[in-house]
């Protein structure tokens, strides 16, 4: 039988002990030098962090836009990780992607079906035949940007029509769709506790991912208590753990692990 | 001296007589069946139709969803394709990113360095960092997603304060943002007059993509006449000039053809 997106990646956390998502930006001037080719460089040093990640992650988040950076070369590069991650833990399209329904159909298609996403990230802006090709798969999953923690945010999310503001009105329409499959989640950065709380309370069941951990000054503690009270909160690190120390598998590992540590304290 | 986008988009329809943007989304299951591979189909049927429109079209829209959906192998038929090209035209990247400042900065960086395109559809849901990062080489362009005329549009665009909907807050802060360079538009479906009217009087010097002709069933002659009161208004048509009569090159160009011919009467 398959399995909706949401209890597959429930299980995973349960697995694996932990809601950690670690982000997969890898950033080719923030390693250490070296010789080697830049994208053999990054492509050694991503799979080295899979490595000595794996048995902790129960997911990882790829942002495209990491990748898509060098072009058709940095794309290769991603189906490579793919094949190397090989289903060993959930991936995240991190692509934001958002369309009229027949061009969402072909991201659908691209992040799914040709790279082996099991879940992508998606902008509400075009609304909802944006999201419906990314849910027809159940075992598939999207994560709706809905209120997010960049200083950009205050621009849109907040507009209100005096009952609720946008990202609330996102988050509603992403729950009602939920019904249909259960395969959806929001992007919730890592912001205000009582928005996040009241987020919580109006999405139920809904999975979430919270991007702003660490680099971007998100607090751990709220986000892991907030997020998981009524489905999966997914805590993303990316940045912390990447360029942890010098960048060597034990500082990676060290990392993760302390925020695993961390998160499994508040869970 | 740099000429800013706005200014190099005006040139670029003046010289040659119209406002017409050829959608390149091509899509293998409605062209002709062939023998040849798909992907080598695809590039010698997208590279034909350069060859019988290059004359007519000052801009080509390249829908990346369209590409991305053969993975490292569509990108790297879309780097032939911009090489094949090479700069006769204008090419803007439909690609709706939008993310925190410093994904897009990676986004902008694929698409305008990597790839070369001159412009790129951008999605204000995270706001202004999302949009910056695009603007800051004043050559090249961004068009933001304002008024789409998809039926999920409904959802969020007409979401009100009581004084103005969302697509006209962000029609604004687009303006706003214009002054820094004069490289920034906005997308506008073909959609009822008096919201485009209302819209055009809202946004003077944007330029304008407007999507939703043909296949979509927009009206040409209000898009045309509303779209170019206070700017360029681009007319972008895909299927309605790539999938006409049997998808020769004679169909194709005659197709174009007519368009600019309509469009011409209508400027």
């Amino acid at each position: 039988m398959e399995i909706a997106f949401n209890n597959r990646l429930e299980k995973a956390c349960n697995d694996k002990k932990t809601v950690l998502c670690l982000g997969l930006d890898v950033d080719y001037k923030k390693l250490p030098p070296s010789n080697e080719k830049e994208l053999d460089y990054l492509e050694r040093f991503s799979k080295n962090v899979i490595d000595c990640t794996i048995d902790l992650c129960p997911v990882y988040k790829v942002n495209l836009a990491f990748y898509e950076r060098h072009g058709s070369r940095g794309v290769k590069w991603l189906e490579n990780l793919m094949a190397y991650i090989n289903k060993r833990a959930i991936v995240i399209a991190d692509a934001k992607r958002g369309d009229i329904g027949n061009t969402s159909i072909q991201y659908a298609r691209s992040l799914f079906s040709t790279m082996g996403f099991d879940a992508a990230t998606i902008s509400p802006y075009m609304g909802r035949d944006s999201i419906l090709p990314f849910i027809e798969d159940k075992t598939k999953g999207a994560f709706v940007l809905a209120l997010t923690s960049n200083p950009g945010a205050a621009d849109f999310q907040f507009f209100t029509d005096g009952t609720q503001m946008l990202f609330q009105k996102v988050a509603n329409l992403v729950t009602e769709l939920n019904k249909i499959n259960n395969n959806l989640g929001i992007v919730v950065g890592a912001t205000k506790a009582d928005m996040m709380t009241s987020l919580r309370k109006s999405s139920p069941g809904l999975s979430w991912l919270i991007p702003g951990i660490g680099a971007q000054g998100g607090d751990l503690k709220q986000s892991v208590e907030i997020g998981n009270k009524n489905g999966i909160g997914l805590i993303n690190v990316s940045r912390g753990i990447l360029y942890a120390g010098s960048s060597s598998q034990d500082d990676i590992r060290k990392a993760a692990l302390s925020y695993t540590s961390k998160i499994r304290n508040y869970l």
